[in-house]
């Protein structure tokens, strides 16, 4: 049975996407090294700049997650002091490599259920001057909130820090010019809303910082000046890249410029999210964000109060009826996530809600119970 | 066309491994979960040992070079010290790394063409006892030697040192039983001989070696021992996994054992070897390598002397009639490589030689000018 993923990836692909994977590919071969350089020059597209605006693509293979190392590891110099700004899982992750790394660096956080305030980003930088680069999440996936990172990116540039988004979740699925909101380096991967399947991250960079960050680097394999190096020099990757999953990447990127681009996408995207919550809404299901604060990426709900609600068995006969949502991840609530991003269109999601309205049923679970 | 990868990976692949990516899995999908735990189990077979004898496999996103740098970061503490031999561009990847992470370490080298003396092994130690460690290339895919790999296990054994060996392009086509030859660290890659497509690296570990990893490792992403407990707790990976990659092996472990297992592979790739030892030689060609000390898994062919032999002119015909070769990775000699592992079978070996020598008639180079 074809299976929906309603989550934040990976996520449903299209078939072309993944048939662009059945011809064997050498990693030193012209047309894979052609498919490297468009994807390179295409994804900086995508970010409203170029190579010729003084910004690079470097492609790193592994998650997502990789690919935020590579940065935090990379650019973050030992004179340099590091600001994360945290109010979710993924943030937190940053701190924690920021630990490993030993990287001299604050941490300010806000609640979960709450956005980052950039007038408190501000004061914080007043308070501390020793502060070069800033990172935070755009969409954090946690909880599916987004973080105001235009106002945070006019604070960065105020006061001239360099600026880190991990967009991970969000890139390709919500406009985003990345001068205009003055962002140094922005991470991706691949399986999120450019819709290819998982294998690589990618950072865009802007190329005076992306120098910076040369005989910086606290590995050898998540080099992020060295992978750019190597990119460059000869369009090769310097270790075995993921050539099948960067062929159907290349192919993703083509049906997301069919669909319309990133804002086409963006509107399926919201026009899914508005289903599901009043779907979910009509059913007595209650978010765990308010309104104002959601992405339209990913939704979290909380579980329903009535005892005969058992999340396993619901994902499970959700799971059997063909569609596949995603557990939560909040440290002060009981909630499931679903996401609306990947190969998902509006009558997807009507059936999802059908599917979860029977699933309930058969529970006999009273989602209105106080 | 479809296009036969004569290189040392990304190889070429059957249709059916292929076709095993054209479905999309949630990577906390059970059917994902359970091709994971499989996987994890049939790679210690396929080394002759099991969980149950204390042996463990750790499957780390990103290349083979991800999951040497992952081993290399993670199990050489503070107070250890790392026995580097190097003999080829592969060992000097791990000087490297022991440099990046500084790990204290020794570098114990040999030519290019010359394999490992594991009486010159047992000499250094001896003058080093503050020596835990030792890694060493298996295949060294540079020039396409085999070190004596039992040989050296056995020194390690004697001395009671910790053995890593890098089976890169070995692991699958060649038969290895982890615990007879002493190897407490095994790395291989998805896209070699067990001949699945590009995405991870894994590492078979004894496990109280691996338990010892815990805390020392030097980045989050390539903590080995970190992403062992994840996959141990909940059979999950901690960071997105390349899923359709990871589908891909497990078909391709299958047909591993569906062509009778290590054994009848390593025979096969040992067949095409010979055929292509022979077509070359008849056209003059010069081995870089003494055949005593040669694997079958790749071979390096020197330049032809005369001046109209053009290497990218070469590489070009071939790749047009559908063959795809590797350049050369020497320091000291001008060769390309020529590999035989992957879904090639005696006749494709045959069809190259044939292809091979209508491009030298083509490009007029006669290959036995002195």
């Amino acid at each position: 049975m074809k299976k929906l993923l309603f989550t934040p990836g990976p996520l449903s692909t299209s078939k072309t996407v993944k048939e662009a994977m059945l011809e064997d590919m050498g990693s030193r071969d012209h047309a894979f090294v052609n498919a490297v350089k468009e994807i390179r020059h295409e994804l900086l597209n995508l970010a409203h700049v170029s190579q010729a605006a003084g910004y690079e693509c470097v492609i790193i293979q592994g998650s997502g997650t990789f690919g935020v190392e590579s940065v935090i590891s990379s650019v973050i110099g030992k004179k340099d002091t590091l600001l994360v700004i945290a109010n979710g899982a993924y943030g937190e992750r940053i701190v924690k490599m920021a630990g490993i790394h030993q990287l001299n660096h604050y941490v300010l956080r806000f609640d979960e259920d709450q956005v980052v305030n950039p007038g408190s980003v501000r004061e914080f930088l007043q308070v501390h001057p020793d502060i070069t680069h800033i990172a935070c999440i755009h969409s954090e996936t946690t909880t599916g909130l987004f973080n105001p990172i235009t106002e945070i990116g006019a604070v960065c540039k105020k006061y001239n820090k360099v600026f880190i988004v991990d967009a991970m979740s969000s890139f390709g699925g919500v406009h985003m010019n990345m001068k205009e909101m003055n962002i140094d380096f922005l991470v991706s991967s691949s399986n999120k809303c450019i819709e290819g399947v998982p294998g690589f991250a990618f950072a865009l960079c802007k190329k005076p910082e992306l120098e910076k960050a040369k005989g910086q680097a606290r590995s050898l394999s998540l080099d992020l000046y060295e992978q750019w190096k190597g990119l460059e020099t000869n369009g090769q990757f310097r270790f075995t890249p993921p050539t099948l999953s960067i062929m159907a990447f290349r192919q993703a990127i083509t049906e997301l410029e069919e669909e319309g681009g990133i804002e086409a996408r963006e509107k399926r995207y919201q026009a899914n999210k508005k289903i599901l919550d009043e779907g979910m809404a009509d059913m007595g299901f209650k978010q765990y964000l308010t309104p104002e604060i959601q992405g339209h990426i990913i939704t979290s709900f909380l579980y329903p109060a009535d005892p005969n609600f058992n999340f396993d068995r619901f994902y499970q006969k959700l799971n059997d009826r063909g569609f596949i949502i995603y557990p939560g991840k909040l440290s002060k609530a009981d909630a499931f996530r679903i996401g609306n991003i990947g190969q998902i269109f509006p009558d997807d999601v009507r059936n999802l809600i059908v599917a979860i309205r029977e699933v309930l049923e058969e529970e006999k679970v009273n989602v209105e119970l106080a």
